[in-house]
């Protein structure tokens, strides 16, 4: 597909905080955007779901995804958007058939559980994901500069994850016990899953997306070890391929394994500018770990939003004293991008991410001050 | 309760070993038991449990209870028992009703979330989990000096979880609402837990109990600085009440938090015998972090017994190995109990559980040939 020559007609970047940050220069405050900001806690973006009728049909149609990506941004000051997707747009077009029943999470139709089935895995064709990048270039469009758009994926181990049990699990039965009996599948499985990602998030990157992210959800549930096998050198696979500059404009790739606080040291070598952190790590320690090579992006629990402003101010306050004084001056240095440690809950009321925006916004600022 | 009298009637103890795993002393072999030994997967068990009726038929009668625990010990050459009990069993005698649905977890017919709730709560009287001294004195009497016999209960922390979710929790809305926006009613709840486990573990010990632990099983949702304050902060107040002696016999004391890797450091100053990991840890990084004052148990990823009996007993060597070499001499030393980094799955053919144990006791004593 060739989609390169679009992005050279995008409109200039307005709001350029987040990518600077990313890049770890000096910003005059801390960028913040929300995992899954775009959702089911906004109800204007319930009322487009009750329209496009099933989740599917939302991320398959681009004025809805368009629509839906940008609504955040007409509530809060957010320093980025986030292309509305799912982690799972890979697998489903590998052939497996993604669905979401009302109030569950992912299922695929088709597992990959044996040899045969793993036999029919490939990188699949991207002209199936169209309706992914023209999501892109639309949001891209009608963000007309405001700030810049995140594309994403899930990981080769966690899109593995979903492939081989075939839904969300409790304890990862199925895909561990392929990992610890048939490792060759697994490797298997997890070499296509990575040029796929990286083939689909360099199609992002010029179909319009300005920065990439790669959700390792589940990468934490690995034990030790297990870790660095089957997810760590596959997310690297992934990064060794990315495009790291669009029509001469850098594109920051961000890392982001939940429950991997452990491992940070080692994901400190990665070849990518940002690691997302969890609400489990000590910022301060993280910084003092791999801020002098990588960004960090994190860190509130999400139920902190549950709590009053008044509270989720202080929290907020405490998550950005936690990594500390703000690099400045016109080098590269240790930067912040404030986000929680996982997707925003649909519980949450809207008001109090607005309280969220302005505490980081203006405490930030005070920092630099 | 004066259960004291008791324990001095007791048949001396055959195997040590893992009493002095715990007390950091040398050994021929690196003791193993598993978290839920005696358990779903063992079709001896599903057999009594069919008789009990439902679980807490099974916990409350004293025959029932010991003719489970003592069946893993019949089948596998293990170094540990443990009673055969609940982690919920302290807030079920504080009044919230627990029980067991078939093919689900635990649930209270009472949560406690507000003011009026945690107001009515108390350190529960002892009478009413009569059943579980009753339960170790046979117990204990059964195994006859065979193996060595732990008490357990769940944490402060992991109880409040429960009592406030009123059963599992996928994202702990419930409880973190409570401790972020009132963290005073959250610290009363986790006050009352900790002295109610205390009392609890400690008429245990009378009643037999040689070891006993602490189950902080979902410490580890807590961000960090939040899993200090309410959780380490409130097993430290067990700690500090907990017997260390019964009849002249030292009693060791193990703290597992699942998902604590991160905070190893701090647990370190824990006043506990053992550290229980999970697999996501490395067992020669905690070594070196902790193991000039605590012995560690653990960490097999209990989805390792899916694989072939070769695979698990590579896999129970990687562990092995990864502690590394073992103490030897009349000192103490670094020791090693080997674990699962959690409960056994209830689908584990009971035959693989075999090759685990006799893996680890011939790899181990290898090691130190």
């Amino acid at each position: 597909m060739n989609t390169s020559s679009l992005s050279s007609t995008f409109a200039p970047l307005q709001n350029d905080t987040f990518i600077r940050a990313c890049l770890r220069q000096a910003t005059d405050h801390t960028p913040i955007w929300l995992m899954r900001q775009a959702g089911r806690y906004l109800p204007e973006y319930r009322a487009t779901r009750g329209r496009a009728g099933s989740f599917m049909g939302l991320a398959t149609n681009t004025d809805y995804a368009t629509e839906v990506t940008l609504q955040p941004l007409d509530r809060y000051a957010l320093d980025a958007a986030i292309l509305f997707s799912d982690i799972l747009t890979v697998p489903d077009a590998m052939g497996l058939g993604l669905s979401f029943a009302l109030g569950e999470g992912p299922k695929f139709a088709h597992s990959v559980r044996d040899e045969a089935a793993v036999a029919k895995l490939a990188v699949p064709d991207m002209d199936k994901l169209r309706y992914v990048f023209d999501a892109v270039t639309s949001i891209r469009k009608a963000l007309n500069g405001r700030v810049p758009l995140i594309g994403f994926s899930g990981s080769p181990w966690t899109l593995a994850c979903y492939m081989v049990e075939g839904a969300g699990s409790d304890d990862y039965r199925l895909v561990k016990t392929m990992l610890y009996s048939r490792p060759d599948l697994m490797h298997r499985i997890l070499q296509i899953n990575a040029d796929a990602v990286a083939l689909y998030l360099n199609t992002q990157i010029e179909a319009g997306a300005q920065a990439v992210m790669v959700f390792d959800s589940w990468g934490g549930v690995l034990a030790d070890g297990a870790f660095q096998e089957f997810s760590l050198a596959y997310t690297a696979r992934v990064l060794a391929q990315l495009k790291t500059h669009q029509d001469g404009v850098r594109i920051p790739s961000i890392v982001f394994t939940k429950g991997g606080g452990l491992w940070l040291a080692e994901m400190g070598q990665l070849a990518c500018d940002v690691l997302g952190l969890d609400w489990s790590v000590n910022l301060s320690q993280a910084r003092a770990m791999v801020g002098a090579t990588k960004a960090l992006q994190g860190n509130l629990d999400p139920n902190v939003l549950f709590a009053s402003p008044a509270q989720i101010q202080a929290q907020a306050v405490k998550v950005l004293e936690s990594f500390g004084a703000p690099h400045r001056g016109s080098g590269s240095g240790p930067t912040h991008i404030f986000n929680l440690g996982h997707g925003i809950s649909q519980h949450t009321p809207p008001d109090h991410v607005a309280s969220l925006v302005t505490a980081v916004h203006e405490h930030s600022r005070r920092m630099r001050a």
